[in-house]
């Protein structure tokens, strides 16, 4: 296997066969020891917190795969930390897609002028560009075409399979009786041309989830998930 | 006539006959006394600043109105410092349009990783809502109708009205040896039902505007315009 590149909580391998393989670290993103999603540096490391993202993403990217929804998705070693999954390449240096069920975080402090903290949002979708020295700023469709990291129409195909994602995933939750504020997923494109998959991972890193009011930290997630 | 509203750069009277009276005044937005049309503070006084923007206003506008697009702009009197207009209605508590033809600003602050300051825009559109508290954040279409600022629909047409107007904005100053590099107007929703029109001012505030490699100061506008 070929060392590919070093990740802030993942380093990625090239396989022999074609596909790639990400191996999970015990680090999370977040500031002074506290875990925050939406923070671009690595803040602290647990032990044990890469095996728990990893079973988590599994668990997530099944039933996607299962559901017939595109994902880089092939397999999980959870005892070796390590997910395979097909090669695709980011759009322009990377996307975030935010999608979210209730007004927290930034987007109250952008529009808090309009609407009260924790109202429902039903799945609004929104993009940041993933640029740490700009702090991630936020995009219009347009601004995507023009700059060249998006096609004409990838953005409508790009919303539409977020939200069947996104929905699949709090309903999940929901049943569990957990409810999910907001999540932040990644696309790239596959192989094949104009394949638009879901990438990365799906943990507890990348949603903010609530149990009744209190914040589920991001690794106690699987213990409501598998119980 | 009855006084309503003490803008930052123009106050607003009710007039009998139904319309609006609008004030311009000596004052610009900017900071520590340098004009900046991105500033929501009032930076300077400048004496004929008013009369010097109504002249530019009443320019544009007219042409405006003669080309059938819809705006606000029913009379100016430069000797006064006034402008009548027609009521409207702001979307929310108001937005700033910007159309940009070369990549600068606030642009290059977000964007700059994709692309090089000063390069074609082509008449790029985006919104922000007017909230000097929050630094008036960039929105995208589906928060402004999630947000109930906009309906459905009325995204596309201010996108469309923007770039009719500021096409022939652009090409009235290129004809002067002009370049735009961008603009900010502001819509709202007109009396009868539907519709959406121009509204507010179209001065040297509101635009950047070079001649040559040079910046041409807002003031300096109306020389160049009127020769």
């Amino acid at each position: 296997m070929e060392f590919i590149y070093k990740g802030k909580t993942k380093d990625v391998y090239q396989k022999a066969d074609g596909n790639i393989r990400l191996v999970f670290k015990d680090e999370m993103t977040g500031k002074d020891g506290v875990f925050d999603p939406g923070e671009n540096q690595v803040g602290l490391t647990v032990e044990g917190s890469g095996r728990s993202g990893l079973r988590v993403s599994k668990y997530f990217f099944e039933q996607l795969n299962e559901a017939g929804i595109a994902t880089h998705f092939l397999a999980a070693d959870l005892d070796e930390k390590t997910m395979d999954v097909t090669k695709a390449s980011v759009f322009g240096k990377g996307l975030e897609v935010i999608c979210r069920y209730k007004a927290v975080g930034s987007f109250i402090r952008r529009y808090g002028d309009y609407i009260e903290s924790g109202a429902d949002l039903a799945g609004y979708v929104e993009i940041t560009i993933k640029d740490d020295e700009r702090q991630d700023p936020f995009i219009n469709e347009d601004a995507l075409v023009l700059l060249g990291i998006l096609k004409e129409g990838e953005y409508a195909v790009i919303k539409e399979q977020t939200r069947r994602i996104c929905s699949l995933i709090q309903s999940e939750l929901a049943a569990k009786g957990l409810t999910l504020y907001d999540i932040k997923l990644e696309f790239g494109r596959g192989e094949k041309a104009g394949d638009i998959v879901l990438i990365d991972e799906l943990s507890g890193g990348n949603m903010r989830v609530f149990k009744e009011q209190e914040s589920v930290h991001p690794l106690d997630l699987e213990k409501y998930l598998f119980v």
